[in-house]
């Protein structure tokens, strides 16, 4: 247990729809905040970052942007919100720019990233950060938020075990608050992850085969068959892990979903843009902890391996 | 037991890829062949068949063309050549060109049609051909011919029970060996429906999915292994329906695509017209025959899911 000290500076790792956003939204709170940036760099460290919100609009003229992280100053709040792809890359970049005294807030889908970072940063001062929220980066340094924006967070703790609500929770949540981002907290980070992979399974794999928006998928009775059953194996998945999910999580999921705004998944999106897909973090990963509780799920499998061939063809990747 | 008449007239319901090209090929050796045309009527009426065959192309200039089955004589042999899709007419279709003394044959692909069949035509005069060929109809009456061309025939019984080779099943192999149609024999119907099945149902299912043909798939060792899950699936099914495949076709199987000149799946190339897809027939009754006897085959399932939606969103309609 620890508190974070009274001035906590934020650093932003990848500065893209998320963390473009929340990092935009801290600073005009007034938060020190710090953008590592890669292919837009010169043009948020000439321009600033321009928010189009649902929130209300914003810019910020003059933002603290860096092309590495090395030239970051230690911060205590690094929110590494790069795509589930790059996270090879997380090794080197968040020992640097990581304050002694701070705390990594990992703000991704699926599940199995925090173990990663525990590995070089004391499991106390690593958390889960799941965002609800439906945002793009539609040109450099130029993010558009469209609807929701909430965060859930829960502390990591070792094997996943559930932390209850430690004091730096709360100061996070408090920041976030007053940077107007509604921000709940859970006191099992498992839990939170499996339960968001209840959608984000079906619909985020579903949108990439079948070509199609939330209201496409939602509208279709055939699709919402497959996308229960698909959900009932990520709650098997979880319950092999000893989080149980009541089953009508599923029927709030898919009325939740039918209210929505029609919604383009974040994984259609990487693979009409031809970028790689989060497919370690949203499925391999949960496919790993289930194989290691001793459950198998065919299906989500299934839809893991057309995946990975849909999204090799895509990129023209042999395989 | 019984025999055909010794002068078999043919009928050929479905004058398209399979349809004219094994009734041309029946007509160029001399028999009495009659064709059931839908939209290539006026055409074939008029130009008759043309054939590019890798065996040697021809022309058949005049054909017995009809545009109703009412106008046909009764035919000795009624060769179904209807896509899957358009089982629903069989029961309108068959009876009126059927001679007293006629059998037909079923060439689909698929299980569960010729129990359809024999609701109305006793069970010793149903039986199954299984095309194993490369074919495609590329204009009004004009067939290509790529590559293959054997059939597999076989006699039906109630309930599928395997009924030997009887008589009249090694008279239609000499008619089919006459006109230079490599034709072998098997004693067991359904056996020869689920192994067929082994390779239609992940290469038809997959080719949809991934819009890739037959060496993008065998090349993919992500397909590989989707496929080989898949087609273990479909041992399970004829298992379940007391076939033991053995384990040993799959390997042959992969081996044989892996060396097939690059194929275009009949149901890709239906996706690609945008015309229904053979579900019911390759997914829906095999998936109901392992269902019967106690077995689900997941896999299969949610590939069945799938190919619905893909075939919905393919043709526009609303599900």
């Amino acid at each position: 247990m620890f508190l974070l000290p009274e001035t906590r500076r934020y650093a932003v790792l990848g500065t893209g729809a998320l963390g473009g956003f929340y990092g935009a939204k801290l600073q005009q709170a007034g938060f020190e905040v710090h953008f590592l940036l890669h292919s837009d760099y010169e043009h948020v460290r000439q321009q600033g970052l321009r928010v189009q919100s649902c929130w209300g609009d914003f810019h910020l003229p003059q933002v603290n942007a860096y092309a590495a992280v090395e030239e970051m100053p230690p911060c205590e709040v690094v929110m590494v919100a790069l795509k589930g792809t790059q996270n090879a890359l997380l090794p080197r970049l968040i020992p640097p720019v990581l304050a002694k005294d701070g705390v990594v807030v990992l703000l991704q889908n699926g599940l199995g990233v925090e173990p990663e970072i525990a590995e070089y940063v004391s499991p106390e001062r690593v958390m889960g950060g799941l965002c609800f929220i439906s945002s793009n980066k539609v040109g450099p340094g130029h993010i558009h938020h469209l609807d929701y924006g909430s965060i859930l967070l829960a502390q990591y703790g070792p094997d996943y075990a559930a932390q209850g609500i430690p004091p730096q929770l709360e100061q996070l949540q408090a920041d976030f608050q007053r940077a107007g981002i509604p921000t709940s907290l859970s006191p099992d980070l498992m839990m939170a992850r499996w339960q968001k992979l209840v959608w984000n399974i079906p619909f985020n794999g579903l949108s990439v085969v079948f070509n199609a928006d939330t209201q496409q998928m939602i509208r279709d009775p055939e699709t919402c068959t497959l996308a229960k059953t698909l959900m009932r194996e990520v709650v098997e998945g979880a319950a092999a892990c000893q989080r149980l999910i009541p089953d009508s999580l599923i029927e709030q999921m898919l009325d939740n979903t039918q209210k929505m705004a029609p919604y383009r998944t974040s994984m259609k999106i990487d693979y009409e843009r031809k970028r790689p897909l989060e497919l370690q973090v949203i499925f391999a990963n949960p496919l790993r902890y289930a194989q290691q509780a001793g459950i198998h799920l065919p299906r989500i499998e299934m839809l893991y391996q057309q995946l990975q061939v849909l999204d090799r063809l895509n990129r023209g990747i042999p395989g």
